[in-house]
């Protein structure tokens, strides 16, 4: 398949193997090259979600972040270390652009979607044939999971990482008919002590690897403790005028 | 395949067939029958994105929107007719699942998120066993089909109905990293001056059927008239503090 320079995202949805779309599996099978983010030392999810569907072979390009967990998360030397990185990445990827290789980056959920590999897109499209493969959301796959249907008719739909300030949280999600709440770890003490201020607390379910064999979902009221990994999700469904 | 009686909701994606997932495929291939929303006169647009995978002789369940047009939209008596549509239309399903039969209700985008079929769901699934199979949304296939990022790290991210009052608009998109404005039609012109105002005009793109052959896009700012169909959005990307 060598001589077409392209770059592919491609979306390869929340974790369920079968939530690939019938274009991600034609991009796996076209690529020359496929790529992955993952932390230094772990697996990429990604690259998991895929493995029964890589064409033997193929030649892997690893993406390993920087093992930053020294330097602080808004200090000028992180940032400037992940440009570094989404730099070097840029450049590996068009490295193998530039010999005429089709180089797929496996993206889970939605490439565009708060992922990594827009950083790839914002260097690189602009120069090379790149097209993206939109996928299913971690979120969908939570919502999905769970059987509740999250925003109907007129509702306005938010977004919300945990990560913002407390305050923040709670006027957000009381401005909001219905919400997740992504970026969780740590944040869930404060998430949940919003919800509860805003009177959501009762409609609020936690989420852990919504769609995998090993899930975990139950209402946060019923979730007696604190412990929440960073890609569990808060959803709080909206759509409290059904007919 | 008779003798399973379960409901299952497919998400069939935004448009593109290849934008199907693995197991909604295999949901077509199980299901005794295949139901679909449409408004009277019209195809459905999911049995479109579906037509070269049904199998053949399969049994179709059309449920067709009654013709409301005579009646103003927040009338009690439109609410109240499409509350005994949906009434119906379960009960139409149910009939199948009390044979024994496994019925795949098709759903454009991904089923719990902005859809008909959660009025089947919330009427239907304490009584039957039902899936949920989710679906790449309509924003996702826009943003994809434009290649822009829309939303990234601590972004907020809002999904707006254009139905809001103009002040409403403009106030929640003020206050969004990141935004989508779905059900455009007749509430362009509205919209574009609480992106003007908002000073997001500039970064507004205009997207019509997005993963399609026939797909429209263009910077909102560079569309001379106000003519868009309802179901076009507009995609405000958010992301400014890129690394």
């Amino acid at each position: 398949m060598s001589g077409t320079a392209r770059l592919i995202g491609v979306g390869v949805g929340p974790g369920d193997p079968e939530l690939l779309t019938l274009k991600a599996m034609r991009a796996l099978k076209e690529a020359d090259v496929v790529a992955h983010f993952a932390k230094s030392g772990n697996a990429s999810n990604a690259r998991t979600i895929v493995a029964g569907h890589l064409p033997p072979g193929v030649t892997e390009l690893p993406l390993r972040y920087p093992v930053t967990t020294e330097i602080p998360k808004h200090a000028p030397a992180y940032c400037s270390r992940i440009r570094d990185f989404y730099d070097a990445s840029a450049a590996a990827v068009a490295a193998h652009l530039d010999a005429g290789r089709t180089v797929a980056v496996l993206c889970e959920g939605d490439p565009l979607f708060y992922g990594s590999y827009m950083h790839l897109q914002v260097r690189l499209a602009a120069s090379y044939p790149t097209d993206v493969i939109a996928g299913v959301t971690g979120m969908s796959g939570s919502w999905s999971a769970v059987g509740t249907p999250i925003a109907q008719g007129n509702d306005v739909f938010t977004v919300l990482p945990g990560t913002l300030p407390e305050t923040e949280l709670e006027r957000r999600l009381a401005d909001a008919d219905a919400a997740v709440v992504m970026k969780l770890g740590r944040n869930l003490p404060k998430v949940r002590r919003a919800l509860d201020r805003t009177g959501r607390l009762n409609r609020a379910i936690y989420v852990e690897r919504g769609t995998m064999a090993d899930a975990v979902m139950m209402p946060l009221a019923a979730k007696a403790d604190d412990d929440a990994p960073y890609f569990a999700v808060i959803l709080v469904p909206g759509w409290e005028g059904r007919p």
